[in-house]
């Protein structure tokens, strides 16, 4: 089988997901989509905090207990910093640092995201294509009762407490795909939604319309990142609630709507599965909390087993 | 005694005698004013080369055995950057580039060199006033038998190889002196040029109009960075040499020329004090190697005494 399957992922969830593909699937069959909307400058560095975690996470440099970061890292960069009295709510180790100077370096020099990315996913092995969603800058602001925020000031510096009424990918509009991510999405027989957030990490792919039309000829299944009215980790339950949707399994296929063939749900909620049929979109209600290597594998193999069987 | 001395310096070998001066001298009497002529953009980073010997050094955070960074220092940033194929010939550990990383962004931010300097050395603990001998750009160029080189290009990227025949110190021209430095020299009642590289390290803080007239009345005693026609270290001895000039403690002293009132050389070099004292030079000579942090403190001592004899 010539497999050819196009993940969607924001961070540590959709990394997780991405990677249990990468270990079941035959090399050079997968292509990782990443959100980009989050990227941001700190400390006079690019940093691409959604390609790092799904590129560390894949090629096995990954801080197992925090799911981002590098493993085995070190502080002492940072904890300088810290000292001399600078920024240091984002947490960059030692070794996560070298691939920021470096990635900086080369933005600099001209050379695109996507080329980047390629180089280093070679250093570090990887037999997937890793993506960026766009070679343009694309920016994540969340609108919330405080105004107005950048995503990182949001996420990062506020702890996701300010209350979300909406969201706006700044530069969108404009920002074109790579050719690779619409020559990948064209040659796939499945796409996948990893179980990121439904709102910032997958919200600003599909707001690049090259993508959204892509997608639209396309096999779409997606993972929820909400089990038991509640995500895995991160803010997405809470802006389902303050968007004014109680959040749930169904709340996710409904939001990606007419995009979906398929949903993938966890048992926990298998009372859904029937909502999500009656839209319209095959489901699936099994184990999809991913706390081991082995959790990633056979979750990603249930999902294409699923994606391929109808 | 209110003692007030300002010692000049550039990197390891001014670095030590100055390190000498501070623990024997009371606190609040020591300036150091630093070269920064060697300060150069790398991966995106302003690099203080000899500002941060001095401030490190000075705060015991050197490392002992290079003489230049941190004590107790990792190198998982640039291990990362190296392995991504990334400029690595510059040596930046983890701990030394948290200083890098922080200076830069206050400089983007519109602090002065000075104030982020005197910033950092509060947190250091330092209570000598270590300034930098201009808040705007100098560049030192060493022109070669290959053209004209970056310093950093010469000395690190080249080794020192490359035949020297000249210095050009860009931007010096126009470069100010802080306020800081001129009350300083003006308030000393003894300047000390530190054995530093008398072409490339003092030069440069020299090449400063405001620095040079407001040495011209002080008492300047110069301790020679040339032993028995060798440099300590780096590539002092090699320049006089391509210069035309014999290196010796002799050619330094009719280098600094008028500029001296005293000089101190090796006592290697004892033969050389009546030729010194012929310029009309004040003239000691002594144990001038410092291998041991007594041995700096047992010169510094040797100096000021010298210093305040005549």
């Amino acid at each position: 089988m010539n497999t050819k399957v196009v993940a969607l992922a924001g961070g540590v969830g959709g990394a997780k997901l991405a990677d249990g593909l990468y270990k079941v699937l035959p090399p050079e069959s997968l292509t990782v989509i990443v959100n980009t909307a989050d990227d941001f400058q700190h400390l006079g560095l690019q940093i691409s905090p959604d390609l790092d975690t799904v590129c560390y996470t894949l090629a096995g440099l990954a801080n197992a207990e925090t799911g981002w970061g590098r493993a085995d890292e070190s502080w002492n960069a940072l904890d300088n910093v810290s000292a001399l009295g600078g920024p240091d709510w984002f947490r960059i180790g030692d070794r996560d640092l070298g691939t920021h100077l470096e990635r900086t370096r080369r933005l600099k020099d001209g050379q695109s995201l996507s080329q980047v990315t390629k180089d280093f996913c070679r250093v570090w092995g990887l037999h997937a294509e890793i993506l960026p969603m766009s070679d343009q800058p694309v920016s994540t602001i969340v609108q919330t009762d405080e105004g107005e925020l950048a995503f990182q000031e949001y996420f990062g510096a506020r702890a996701s407490q300010p209350k979300v009424s909406g969201f706006r990918f700044a530069g969108a509009d404009s920002a074109k795909a790579p050719k690779k991510v619409l020559e990948a999405i064209s040659a796939a027989d499945l796409v996948l939604i990893c179980p990121s957030n439904p709102w910032v990490s997958i919200g600003p792919i599909l707001a690049i319309k090259e993508i959204q039309s892509a997608l639209s000829e396309k096999r779409v299944i997606a993972v929820s990142p909400i089990i038991g009215g509640k995500a895995v980790k991160g803010p997405a339950a809470k802006m389902f609630s303050e968007m004014g949707i109680a959040p749930s399994a169904l709340a996710v296929a409904n939001h990606y709507g007419k995009l979906l063939s398929g949903f993938v749900l966890d048992q926990t909620d298998t009372e859904q599965l029937e909502a999500i049929q009656a839209l319209g979109i095959m489901a699936l209600a099994t184990d999809t909390l991913m706390n081991s290597s082995a959790d990633r594998q056979r979750l990603a193999k249930e999902v294409l087993e699923f994606g391929y069987s109808f």
